[in-house]
């Protein structure tokens, strides 16, 4: 028979079960945060019609898709996780509590470039607050407290939440008297990237006025302390737009820290203005810090209407999300993951010879409602029975022979220090 | 703007949250047996080559498939997780432990016709055990008891084990001097459905040859308690093939029994075949008493070599499945998922008006580390407020206003009896 060659397709990830359960360890993690703070789980197909993917408009997301031959109708694997919230917001509107707070955890395509850290299929972990026709800015804070616990309980507590306001810049731009503030907002974007210079030069090439350009750099430049920062905005107020954005930022700001979030761990920063153009206001980035090559760990914003392609009903929303794939990547690369560990099995019950397999049942199922723990059947050589042990990693092997069974005791083996001890099975539960 | 109407595709499960959450209690409480059990993570990409999937031929199931459009390389959604598997221990064979113990939940895609509880892409949950060279036979047992101990713990103790052994009627047949054993074996797995008339006819149809069939009928129909059962089968000794599969199927139900299954249980069921052609011995079905309407709810059995088309290792396995999507539809219909309700949380706090929300977000950071809660900042009627927590289902609600902020305490309302009293915040942790 010809043997077909075992591979998976290209720029997707696939882990050993060692890398895999450390790699469920942070997901699991992150589902039990989410849940915690009162998220609701939903869970949307894979495939959506075109007509709802692409409802905004395809531009670049289209060309990256992954589309299901189909002679009928036209559908794709989602490319994201907002795309089906709204669809699925508006189709059950009438059967959802507002504000309705969902979390939702699952793959979602792009057909990107392969490329070290991209994948074509990754996870999205991501959290939103949806109102009817109104949400409170309030919620803009509990999304970073979510986020930050998140990270805590990954021994990440380092974490820099970067926090900025689209009003503020918008206003700030109609105060300078410039019309396309989308271009800007994109170009700013990048600074981080592409450094002040190479910024400085597009939004010359945007709007043609080193004047103007010259503030806006000195604007979201100042690198003044939070509390500071918002004292300095606050002295101006150049339109309602602007002084809109000011009290927004200062209310989340403030509510952040109400959420526990310590002061050394938020920074008001007007660069960041994310790319998307559905962000209306809050904007955030999330960097670790001392490893801020990582780039954003976690990022979203605000939306003033989610469902506008789908329904007449108001519903502005606020989410963050967090790329799972790529942060276990990088998490992995720089040797963050060891510690991820939950999962291993207690216990391996290990009968010398198989005449002892049912004694080594019975220590089994009397084990193994108090302790995570298995038991080695195969006919084997003790040898190969304890490189097993090793090889999945199990901290005690309870091994039954002859005189196990003779003396109504069980030995342990520690499978770190090889020490042995003959027990009481009782002693064990 | 033109709206778009918002809607799945057909033939998929998307359910509200209420509902979600149930569901994933039954999916959690299946993750939980596999890992107490020592059966380890494995997650691999939905999309997979075409010659990876069809490396068997295509036949039924590629009419089946969802394949994506590409221009360069062919490629499908996967329809099971076990080719998936193969391709996966094939692939990392050299890095992985044996007996390689996974499990793997995850969602499957068949082009299924539109019918009520028949979904086109759906969950499947599955555990297999895969040996090197070989794998005794006592693994077959262990599966059910998985199984077992997933249905107990979801207050669904009362399944029963319809266990059989596939080389018990392959030298049955031989004996009777029939070839073509596999597709009686196909006949037989329609009995349950199509009733014994139907049943002997096809098989007249199969062999043309009334004593056989009415052998073949006297065979799988006995009804024998199960140790009298293999007395019985024990008598004969017919050919090697026949002694192998009474021996197996006698140690499978043993083993069961050792690995604490109770016997009214276990039903050896000499008709129950699988329809797959790569079964070779063990093969098991599993009904819930009183509810064996809702069909098998997981099968399985042993195969001969995983990885056939993949490698040149004999890698003999054997695994069971839970197709949990079409179950949780079952459940739900008969109204057993009521008590599935874990991950409501306990608390919400309720400022009664935005100037306590201070003091409300203090209750609730003290409280959040202790007990699942949620805090309400939306600005609104208070009437509206325990709306919401009525929508939500939350236990208790923790209200904060003028009194609760001067006397330092915390009034705590029960959702159900509507009971109110003023306690001290410490008393709640």
């Amino acid at each position: 028979m010809n043997l077909v060659k075992p591979q998976t397709i290209a720029g997707v990830m696939e882990l050993l079960p060692e890398k895999q359960i450390q790699f469920n360890y942070v997901l699991n993690t992150i589902e039990r945060c989410f849940k915690q703070y009162g998220f609701l789980p939903i869970d949307t197909p894979l495939i959506e019609k075109d007509d709802i993917l692409f409802a905004k408009g395809g531009g670049e997301t289209e060309k990256q898709i992954f589309k299901i031959q189909s002679e009928s109708k036209d559908m794709s694997l989602r490319y994201d996780l907002t795309v089906p919230l709204a669809r699925y917001t508006a189709e059950h509107f009438q059967d959802l509590s507002f504000p309705f707070k969902r979390y939702q955890i699952g793959k979602v395509y792009r057909g990107e470039r392969n490329q070290k850290g991209r994948y074509k299929e990754f996870y999205q972990c991501d959290i939103d607050i949806i109102g009817n026709g109104s949400l409170s800015i309030f919620n803009d804070a509990q999304l970073p407290a979510v986020i930050y616990e998140i990270f805590s309980q990954l021994n990440l507590k380092d974490v820099l939440f970067q926090i900025n306001n689209r009003k503020l810049l918008n206003g700030y731009f109609k105060y300078l008297d410039i019309k396309d503030s989308e271009v800007l907002l994109r170009t700013i974007d990048k600074m981080k990237k592409i450094g002040m210079s190479k910024t400085e030069e597009l939004l010359f090439s945007d709007i043609k006025d080193s004047e103007k350009v010259s503030k806006i750099i000195e604007f979201i430049s100042s690198d003044e302390l939070n509390e500071q920062k918002i004292k300095n905005l606050e002295k101006d107020d150049f339109n309602n737009i602007y002084s809109e954005g000011i009290q927004e930022l200062k209310n989340v700001y403030e509510y952040m820290k109400l959420f526990n979030i310590p002061d050394e761990n938020i920074k008001i920063d007007l660069s960041i203005t994310r790319g998307l153009d559905y962000y209306t206001s809050t904007v955030y980035e999330t960097f670790i810090k001392g490893y801020e090559s990582i780039g954003s760990v976690s990022s979203g914003g605000r939306y003033e209407n989610l469902t506008e392609n789908f329904s007449k009903q108001k519903l502005p929303g606020v989410g963050m999300s967090i790329g799972l794939t790529r942060l276990f990547y990088q998490l992995d690369n720089l040797g963050l993951t060891k510690d991820y560990n939950a999962g291993r099995i207690d216990y391996l019950v290990i009968p010398m010879h198989k005449q002892f397999n049912e004694k080594a049942l019975e220590v089994y199922n009397s084990l193994k409602n108090y302790k995570s723990c298995d038991i080695f059947l195969e006919d084997c050589k003790i040898k190969k029975k304890f490189n097993y042990a090793d090889k999945i990693n199990v901290k005690e092997c309870i091994i039954i022979g002859e005189e196990e069974v003779l003396n109504g005791k069980v030995t342990v083996k520690d499978m770190k220090t090889g020490e042995q001890k003959l027990i009481e099975l009782s002693c064990l539960i």
